[in-house]
């Protein structure tokens, strides 16, 4: 039985968390060893109030992630799931508070409440000015009973941030964080529950769930969703119901924020991020949150939504800057702008040969490509049966299509034989119109390329060249790959130097040599054994060296 | 069988993904129906070179979600693990090249170099200045074998918007952008390959791979890690050793990019993020991309990591600013600072009673204490019998322990009897030593606030009406709730208004009627059924009674 996750001792999991946290960010750690895990940042001056969050571990980036300027100024962590102590929170808060003051803000959970609230007790016994702001953004459960603080905390630390940069007191951001805390409604949905290391499977008991807690904590219903779509609307009926219950106003606009709860791929994310938008309109919603994973529950694959009022100062503080590392900042939102592409369905459609008026021909070039195309034709079964051997036996039939579809055009006086540099550019567009595979992609880049260059006034021989070099830039062969190459280059390069009819010869002796290549490094044969390749012609070379040899009879 | 993953119709996959992502950017969207699925800036002007990337899908946000300024201008789509269609890369070209040029970042996989490069050719032959460059940056493969491209190209798209936006032209980009293309180096690991939506289940045939492909192509291989540490150290030592063959000079430091494949939680990748970074070493690398998902491969559970020589401008390119929504922002390394943290270990040790030395006493409290503490110390069986019925069955065990450790000290002389508000502080500290339990942290909530009241000049019976607000703030009770504060809330308002004998009259009373209390929404008997609480006082509230019927008593 192999890993299922990258882990090491599951008692070093919080540790080694936090330590990569601080290695790449400018923030100090508690000592080890003292039974506390503080993160704060490195450059506090105490000249603002401090911010202080925390909880339980195993929703990273919660917390220590949101320690920055202009968000969190110190996270305490506890153990996977469950709550830092008073002693950690009071080291905290000695750690960072001035004469300012400072805020804490606590998740909603008994164990959070408590031990941060007696360390409030403790530190305002201590002479210091401490606030205590508890979130409850949770819908899930019945109304009677608390709700419990999830994804919705991380908008209280920007917002309490904001505030606090901008350097007001501390009633004054109590008063105001006391209010917007009230507002952020959360619902998540989750296939499973996560695994906590160290602990036996502790999904067994759930299967999907409406509601399910970021400490597996069971949910308000079990629920059992065929799609994104029907789960993201399991999600968002009652969150949009009670957000109309809150504030019936039709005009009133959101803050949404799509959280992974740790589990989801960036596709899963997407798609539900799409179904979001769509279900809520996006007229709705004034801004998102760049859906992320900020509040999770491990590897539980699940989300949650969050909707918060978009009232001007909130959508000010949220698209604040901050250089807390975890926050992913906000994106704007409007309806999908299309443009028309410019497409020419040249991989897919079928040629109409019929197309086009018949322009001013060349009768040698007419003549020279009739019989190419027609050798090529004819030559189907023979290079078919040399790919058997060698491929998968159809680089006959691939190359008489290719020189059937050529043919057609001449036929019907379309192709601008007058013109070589469109004539290049008019048979690479009609062999990838017909030749599947690479090969036809190839043989069209080296047309389209000679092309190209025949039109910036290079010479024929030298226009050829070019388009060899773009063949094999792009498609990575070299001479002894076995591939046409070992025909076309030899005689490329005869061009250059002698004439058609050395070209011819040296297409012919190129193709005869692949017969005693061995190992296929690109092309055709590369996946071939090569005691198969043994005596065989490569069937692309073998064309090649047929069509110079019908160029010769021609001219 | 439950749904395992968030996603509507397989073949809805990619334009949901896509749809999601230009309705959260300033792009534009090729319009539908099309066959083609190009993400574009929607506020390009055609007065810079335009960049284009792209690819099969199923790697998001790789290459849309890297669309925006200062990254690239364009990205083209193919359906999952298939390149996009010449067309559709054509039709991008056309769509964004103005005269400055164009650059296609093509990954090195034979499909997306043929389509790329025929639609090179093809915007060539039309007039278009188009260059390419061709990424490949797995060193898991035999050298002889092309290295794929993988989440190097990010690294890319990137170093060429930072040339783009800076107005470099295409030559000047192009020869640049070639040359840096050789120099990342990449290897992933993987537990497991990925699911394909709409394909049968393919991880069958991998278990953990080294370099396996972010298309599951098979790995370089086969390996069996038994923690994250072994994984990376899997992964760094053939890359640095890499790293080292390509550039012995031990002073060479490194950008890192540790890339999550889709299937890693956050603690994972922290815990991966810690082992290279204490593998690598912090004085290795000059930066790091923070950790994440940038180059995928479906959820697939693995990561890869880049390393890339720090050249200065490689640095300043990486770390320059983009609108792309999924480009993650760069990181600075630096070893952990630590801090001392003010720790009391209120939580951990046990109560040294004979520390501290003995402090002056006021005879009147200490009799009230003594007589307190005793009998609530023989209530211990009686209240844990009410305990039982109606909670876990050690209260009363709990209440004396709290007893017993503040009477120690009464005894030892170091309460400070004579000083109202410290007395009350170190009665606080005392309870939540020995008192395990959310009720020890509650009593030790209220007598610390309400040293804090009496510290603040605030009259004994206002600070205790405090100290109750507080336990109700933090710890969520109200009267009727059947806790110790049905007992203590009457009595306080009695001693506010009346006086001691009064307060424990309602005391008495209080206490008396939590038997007659049917539902507890808070405190020990939330989860207790009704039937069962019925007659039952309830402990807590049954020792404030006692408690000061015994004040009563010494007054």
């Amino acid at each position: 039985m192999s890993m299922k996750r990258f882990l090491n001792l599951p008692e070093r999991v919080v540790d080694e968390v936090l330590g990569s946290f601080v290695q790449l960010a400018p923030v100090t750690l508690s000592a080890p060893g003292k039974g506390v895990r503080i993160v704060a940042r490195a450059d506090w001056k105490k000249d603002r109030v401090a911010l202080i969050s925390g909880g339980g571990a195993g929703h990273e980036p919660a917390h220590a992630g949101f320690v920055g300027e202009g968000m969190l100024t110190a996270a305490v962590s506890g153990e996977l799931f469950a709550s830092p102590s008073v002693d950690a929170v009071l080291a905290a808060i000695r750690h960072v508070t001035g004469s300012p003051g400072c805020l804490l803000i606590v998740k909603n959970y008994t164990g959070d409440r408590l031990n941060f609230g007696l360390a409030a007790e403790r530190a305002r016994a201590e002479g210091l000015n401490v606030g205590v702001v508890i979130v409850g953004d949770d819908v899930a459960l019945e109304k009677s009973v608390k709700p419990r603080g999830i994804a919705g905390t991380v908008l209280v630390h920007k917002y309490a941030g904001w505030m606090a940069a901008k350097g007001l007191g501390l009633d004054e951001i109590l008063t105001r964080i006391t209010a917007f805390a009230e507002l952020p409604m959360t619902l998540g949905l989750a296939l499973s529950g996560c695994d906590v290391p160290g602990r036996a499977a502790e999904t067994g008991g759930h299967g999907p769930e409406l509601g399910l807690g970021i400490h597996n904590e069971p949910g308000a219903q079990e629920v059992n969703p065929a799609s994104a779509r029907e789960a993201m609307q399991l999600v968002l009926t009652p969150l949009l119901a009670e957000a109309v219950r809150r504030d019936p106003a039709p005009e009133t606009r959101y803050v949404a924020f799509l959280n992974n709860l740790g589990g989801c791929s960036t596709q899963e994310m997407g798609v539900l991020a799409h179904d979001l938008l769509d279900i809520a309109g996006v007229e709705r919603l004034a801004l998102m949150v760049a859906p992320s994973s900020l509040m999770t529950s491990l590897n539980m694959p699940g989300f949650s939504v969050t909707l918060l009022p978009a009232q001007s100062d909130f959508v000010e503080a949220l698209s604040s800057p901050t250089n807390a590392p975890a926050w992913p900042g906000v994106l704007t939102l409007h309806k999908t702008q299309y443009f028309e592409p410019a497409v020419d369905y040249l991989d897919k459609g079928k040629p109409d040969v019929s197309s086009g008026a018949s322009v001013e021909q060349n009768p040698s070039v007419v003549a020279a490509i009739s019989r190419i195309t027609e050798v090529l034709i004819s030559s189907k079964e023979e290079l078919d049966s040399l790919d058997m051997k060698v491929g998968d036996g159809d680089a006959g039939t691939t190359i008489a299509a290719g020189s059937q579809t050529v043919r057609l055009r001449l036929q019907a006086g379309t192709l601008h034989t007058a013109d070589p540099s469109q004539l290049c550019s008019e048979i690479g567009s009609a062999l990838s119109l017909v030749m599947g595979g690479s090969g036809g992609v190839l043989l069209s880049i080296f047309f389209t390329a000679t092309g190209t260059s025949l039109g910036n006034g290079v010479a024929w021989p030298d226009a050829l060249a070019d388009g060899i070099k773009r063949m094999q830039d792009y498609g990575g062969a070299s001479v002894g790959d076995r591939t046409m190459l070992d025909a076309l280059i030899p005689a490329v390069q005869a061009l250059q130097h002698q004439g058609l009819a050395e070209a011819a010869h040296a297409a012919r002796s190129g193709a005869d040599s692949t017969a005693g290549m061995k190992k296929a490094h690109a092309g055709r044969s590369a996946y071939v054994p090569e005691s198969a390749l043994t005596g065989v012609v490569d069937p692309g070379a073998e064309a090649v060296a047929r069509a110079f040899a019908a160029m010769v009879a021609t001219s």
